[in-house]
């Protein structure tokens, strides 16, 4: 039972079993390794990507799934996630994949419950699975990080991407650069430089934009002065290196981070990413859930199979 | 992969194909030909009935499903509806039924999304699999369509039923009658002609009966007054020929556009219409997914199976 | 086809078999007895655990799952209960569970509609399946019911447990205990005599805590209160047999009707109860479902399994 709350729990040789696993499984589609395994998806934030990309990772593995939408449920009725979890598990869940707009939610529960929890984003936190389809997007483009330069574009502070991502590139050998607004800078994360925005995606390899809370801002007309000032405009992208590529974890703002017109342009991996979102939730689902043996087994499989 | 946005884009050759193989479906009731495809419902809009068909459909069909109701999304972060279909493309979808508020709405999708949309109910728009189950039900009751009658009563201005079924009845070679408050004629639908309900009732086949929006009655009087005069009132009822048959997309409001006791009498095929929703369903999916000669395989398992 | 809505309609032989039965699927986990069968939820109430625990039990059977929140549904526009169940009737369905806040909500359904409705909470009725699961928790700890002393703690005027509990535990031959505050008395229910609660916990074999209605209580130190005066609180859990069990519906009130330190204590089955609510309604599944043959042969595949 391996449980996956931050990256950082994770070491260089777990990060690169898990994208070669994801890249066996984005070869053979489906793997019914879990059939008969129920899965709950607990999400007490809404998030369209991340739940579908879950549900359809658990469902490609042969699981059953169970989605609790926060509002619906004894949540409200003044119970404890703790309690929440532990009676998933005494109903038979086998794996929590949660949402929690609490840091740090899990706390309270690893080590007390009896099965793993998979960290699907918490408050201002972290967000592993993303941040590993990031990973397995960039590996898939480069065959490894070092010496690479990732660029992070916006609000570093807030972001969980950001948090995930410095870390984790800058033990992968790759150099991290900050780009955004003065306001928005993290003096916690030591893991980038800022820079400027054009500096910012003049040298790097990965451009990556991070999506601007629209609720906070007021006017259309601070959108447009985001996207000339900070953003990846028409024009900034001229600076683009040639074989550098562009990412975003969505849902975009069109028009906001990035202009609309370079969202499926040749250079964005944007839709890859969530392609990659699969596989590498697959990855992780496998990593939770099976022990050395069976994992033993799915490997002789893939053998056997190639 | 083929679309289905309005009844219009049909050829009478797509339709009848598509009702016989309804009909072969609901002789063996499941058919696990799409096993393993993912099926994305989108309702933007709530609706029991049509959500539930399509999903039993798609699981009777072998299906996986993703369902994602309007409230609960990314789209209330801003998202466009083609970037939430992209998206679920991106994450593994194979389809996508789609229910949505605005008329037109897959204009945006069609030639730019690489999977096959299903209109289940654009605004004021079209509902083309409630009008081919309308036309199953018609089939199975007469063999055909040529020579018949058929009514349509009540909201005709703004029912997507009227819209969609008026101009393919026509097409088929029936005669459609109209009929209904002065407030709610079409003049941009020239596939009727408006007649009183009681002439309308008196001569047809079929008595399609539309609903009426509960929210713009404001007193339980208007909908008493509104059976008498518009409705099928039991009154109305004894004009019926002898075997006419009564339809109606439900859900129904009893008592408004008829008397509880017409709902489930041996002339009415309102139940009977929601059974064969699901079959035209699997018949519009299969359509959508499979290509010729997957189809062709199709058809040799019937013999097969015969 | 065999409905369930209260525990009186069920014989003591009933109670049995479905015990028997449960306990049976508890050794083998999974019975695909039901596959291909389509299972309609339909909670106009919220609730996690009889929700979750009533789609674990489907899938464990084979069967197909269809979720219908009361709030995002055709019942908001007027539909009845009865013409809501009769559309999932012709859709497809083969079984609705149903929760509602309508006392005896199912008189209107039985008789009436073709297929079974299983009652998972009305009102302030019943809720039989959450009784029959305390009866294979409290079978499983003293393989019988006659001669046992079971106390029932809380709210005995409102609660479905209690009216379900009561009646069957004693025509079991066990004796029941009522101990509350004094306006919680129910003077419609027989089945109990009222005693303190120090008297009830020192004398039961199971104590059966009730939740309360979070809601209605209004400042912290009235819970407090409660605990101390009619709860179990460490204090007066000394007073408990060496081998009593405590029991509890869930989701429970930690530190409200329970000391929080006596929930997951070695005297504690309120997990247990959890797991359990699983097989007794795969068990009540496949009674509603299969007929006499069916089971027969579903028995003599039990025997070639062991």
């Amino acid at each position: 039972m391996k449980h996956l709350t931050a990256m950082n729990e994770l070491s260089l040789e777990d990060i690169h079993e898990l994208i070669e696993e994801a890249r066996e499984l984005k070869k053979r589609k489906f793997d019914s390794v879990l059939s008969g395994k129920f899965a709950a998806n607990l999400f007490f934030e809404p998030s369209t990507r991340t739940r579908f990309s879950f549900e359809v990772a658990e469902k490609k593995l042969g699981m059953n799934v169970l989605n609790l939408d926060g509002v619906s449920t004894s949540v409200q009725k003044g119970e404890s996630l703790y309690d929440t979890v532990k009676t998933l598990e005494s109903i038979g869940a086998d794996v929590c994949v949660i949402r929690h707009s609490q840091d740090h939610y899990y706390d309270e529960l690893i080590g007390h419950v009896g099965i793993p929890v998979i960290n699907a984003g918490d408050g201002c936190g972290q967000h592993p699975t993303q941040s590993l389809l990031d990973l397995l997007t960039i590996y898939e483009e480069w065959g490894g990080f070092a010496g690479l330069t990732v660029s992070i574009h916006g609000d570093i502070k807030h972001s969980r991407v950001a948090r995930s991502n410095a870390e984790v590139l800058t033990r992968l050998g790759a150099k991290v650069l900050f780009s955004g607004p003065e306001e928005w800078r993290d003096d916690n994360n030591p893991y980038g430089t800022y820079v400027s925005p054009d500096e910012a995606v003049a040298n790097s390899d990965v451009v990556m934009l991070l999506r601007i809370q629209h609720e906070r801002h007021e006017k259309k007309a601070a959108e447009r002065d985001y996207l000339e000032t900070f953003g990846l405009s028409l024009k900034r992208a001229e600076l683009l290196k040639k074989d550098a590529v562009i990412m975003h974890p969505a849902p975009v703002n069109r028009g906001v981070e990035i202009d609309s017109a370079l969202v499926e342009s040749t250079q964005s991996r944007i839709f890859k990413q969530m392609e990659n979102g699969v596989y590498i939730r697959m990855a992780v689902l496998k990593r939770a859930l099976l022990n050395g043996e069976n994992k033993k087994r799915g490997d002789q499989a893939y053998v056997l199979f190639n």
